[in-house]
């Protein structure tokens, strides 16, 4: 019997991949709703911004490379309507029918806008399909749109923020919170927005924008509007099915990625992590998880025996050249989940005092009952990236504070100080400790 | 009774201010055989190269800054010819005693040439104090050499080759060995070799230098000699006062740096570490290592109690901007320590294939028994220092490759492709196991 596969991007196509490895002779359908598979979401910005040519350079493998290389059976515009579990199959809008015998399912998220009145006017946006980037390109190029306004501060807002100033648009970035990159950290959020303000992107937290006119968003006019809020997991199609959704609001999973009913796998956007720190379930949508998982679902569907452990939660963003990167916990998030939060934050130099080069900002959280270091955040014009890594690789291990302060990483004056800034923060720790 | 502090460069400094933060009336002499203390001596081969300018700027903190801020009490031009431990006393060359109630022994290493004939000649140099890089620097500005032999293919070697061909020089790099950048592992190796060359650097291995003429070095033209090999840890003094030498040469300590001697403490390039993937005492001497060496012995003499638990030789090279790392053991290294090694290579793009950006070459070791990642190598023109950072981490915290393939690293695309390098690499190491 088949293994079919509802959703055609990332956890969808890792699925499929990896359980073709597992298994060279199994039957592999996958269902794409939308007429594109395989596409890099979160190159979008990058493809607005201009720097990104063709929105072709984003799909990485298309339906013939599957079908002809892979032998898996990618169908687009194939939208699923139902699953039967008890029969072992699913439907399509066409009427057409299609019979597993195991099932993954990775039908991603959405942007919900249905909150938002005046959300279908043709110069509002959303960035989360390849149509959508086109679309909003097209927007520019014969528009030439003054000013935007983009609502949501996380990832993709931000990020749609600089696509557009790049433009030369005049971009307001409404927030509903006072985070700015989902973090909940008044300090971090103040350094984004001070970045995003440093390039003329104008910050508005603390404002629900719940209705969008033809030429403005509450007071602020506008002729383009970019809504990024309102991510929301894709599960009526499981729910309805019969399937377990988490506390979350997205798809409950064990470690291999198996749901409540017995041979139906979940990953990617529509589906839980366990988190490393806490050991609970989370849902923290982003690429790299869902390809993990989605590689993990696939392995177990065609017969393997694999098992996603979890994240921690890291995310980077590079805003006007400067990397913002999370991982873990802020000290708020962490007193939520109910730890014992200590904090330090520093700034010191990415290199030696005699070679130029700009400052990076670290802040590490540790638990003080248990000196478990439980996240952090660097931000900088380089290293970001390196550095979170450092810290989400720290986190993935349970390491404790003590023995981070004497991580041995390279150094060498072109890459970095004698004593690195996360070993200066590591130090700052201890003594608050 | 005093803490007497025998060096002031990177641990003895480290040890002497860190025993002021610990005891702040404790009376803190730190004797320096040279003219100058807290000197960066990492940055002399950017020195020599010209991108800084003063070897001013190389020096940290002057003895004043010390005397003044710190109370303590720095002595330039003081060298120490003995210790006497039963009388808790040192000699200087002056005749002058000085004694001590805890003793911190930071006496470095020193670039060995007395196995090659005509090394005191004045073209001949080593790249090891301030003054070194001082006269370098000016025989180049005033006898503008055209060709130079560098002897020895190690990190001071090859950024001196680096350092010389951006002055327009002609190198010729000599190393004894097969392996460059203290590699014993050929395909990196080679990809030193092929960057130096790429940059006008001929490179030959397997050749012994025991001999240099005025003109020339073996069958090599050359007017001007770098000597760059023949470290050895200064361990004379202590040996003679009957501290215990380890088998690799250098000064054995326990993890509070505790020498043999009760109240004698040793730490950074004269001293050894325990390698935290065997457990076993190395000697790896590096800048970073000695300055946490040197922190852990100064609070533990100032009657502090902490550990170094130890490291992991992680170490980088930036050659005509490209990054040269690596940690723990290569194979060959593996195999000699008793591990059942087993690695994977992969060469990957460093973002994703829609946005420019160079290669990456990431080598993962496990060991195929514990199944525990025993070492690994990056080279890149980005991200090779975090990259390698990530890989200490994991070896610290004796992580598996199972763990090491699902980190949480973060994905974004000015930073990473969606599955980084390293997670290549393990999935590659994955399947050789």
């Amino acid at each position: 019997m088949a293994l079919v596969v509802i959703g055609g991007v990332a956890a969808g196509l890792s699925a499929a991949a990896r359980a073709r490895r597992i298994d060279p002779r199994l039957e592999i359908v996958v269902l794409e709703k939308g007429p594109a598979i395989s596409y890099g979401a979160c190159g979008l910005p990058y493809f607005v911004e201009g720097r990104v040519r063709q929105a072709s350079q984003l799909v990485v493998y298309t339906p013939e490379y599957f079908r002809k290389e892979r032998k898996i059976d990618v169908r687009t515009g194939a939208r699923v309507v139902a699953i039967s579990h008890p029969r072992r199959e699913v439907k399509l809008e066409s009427g057409a029918r299609v019979a597993y015998g195991k099932l993954v399912i990775a039908t991603g998220a959405r942007c919900d806008t249905s909150g938002i009145q005046g959300a279908g006017q043709p110069h509002v946006f959303t960035l989360h399909t390849l149509d959508d980037g086109e679309r909003m390109r097209a927007f520019l190029r014969e528009r030439r749109p003054k000013r935007a306004v983009v609502i949501g501060g996380g990832y993709i807002g931000v990020e749609a923020a600089d696509a557009l100033r790049r433009n030369g648009v005049g971009v307001t970035l409404l927030e509903r919170s006072q985070h700015l990159l989902l973090r909940d950290d008044a300090v971090f959020s103040a350094a984004v927005r001070k970045q995003l303000e440093a390039h003329g992107v104008e910050v508005r937290c603390g404002v629900a924008a719940n209705s969008i006119e033809a030429d403005r968003v509450g007071d602020v006019d506008c002729d383009m509007v970019v809504v990024a809020a309102g991510f929301r997991p894709n599960v009526e199609l499981a729910a309805e099915a019969g399937i377990e959704i988490g506390r979350t609001g997205a798809i409950r999973t064990d470690e291999r990625m198996e749901t409540n009913l017995l041979g139906v796998y979940a990953a990617g956007d529509c589906a839980e992590a366990t988190h490393l720190v806490t050991g609970r379930p989370t849902y923290i949508p982003l690429g790299a998880t869902a390809n993990k998982g989605g590689r993990v679902a696939g392995a177990n569907a065609a017969g393997g025996r694999e098992r996603f452990a979890g994240i921690v939660g890291t995310s980077i963003a590079g805003i006007f050249g400067t990397g913002f990167a999370t991982t873990g916990f802020s000290v708020a998030q962490a007193r939520a989940e109910g730890f014992s939060p200590v904090a330090a934050r520093i700034e010191a130099y990415a290199r030696p005092r005699y070679f130029p080069g700009a400052k990076t900002t670290v802040e590490l959280v540790a638990d003080r009952n248990s000196r478990r270091l439980i996240g952090g955040s660097v931000i900088g014009e380089e290293g970001a990236a390196g550095r979170i890594g450092v810290i989400a690789t720290a986190l993935g291990s349970r390491m404790r504070v003590d023995e981070f302060e004497q991580l041995d990483l390279a150094y060498s004056p072109p890459f970095s100080p004698v004593w690195d800034p996360l070993l200066i923060a590591a130090q700052q720790l201890l003594k608050e400790m």
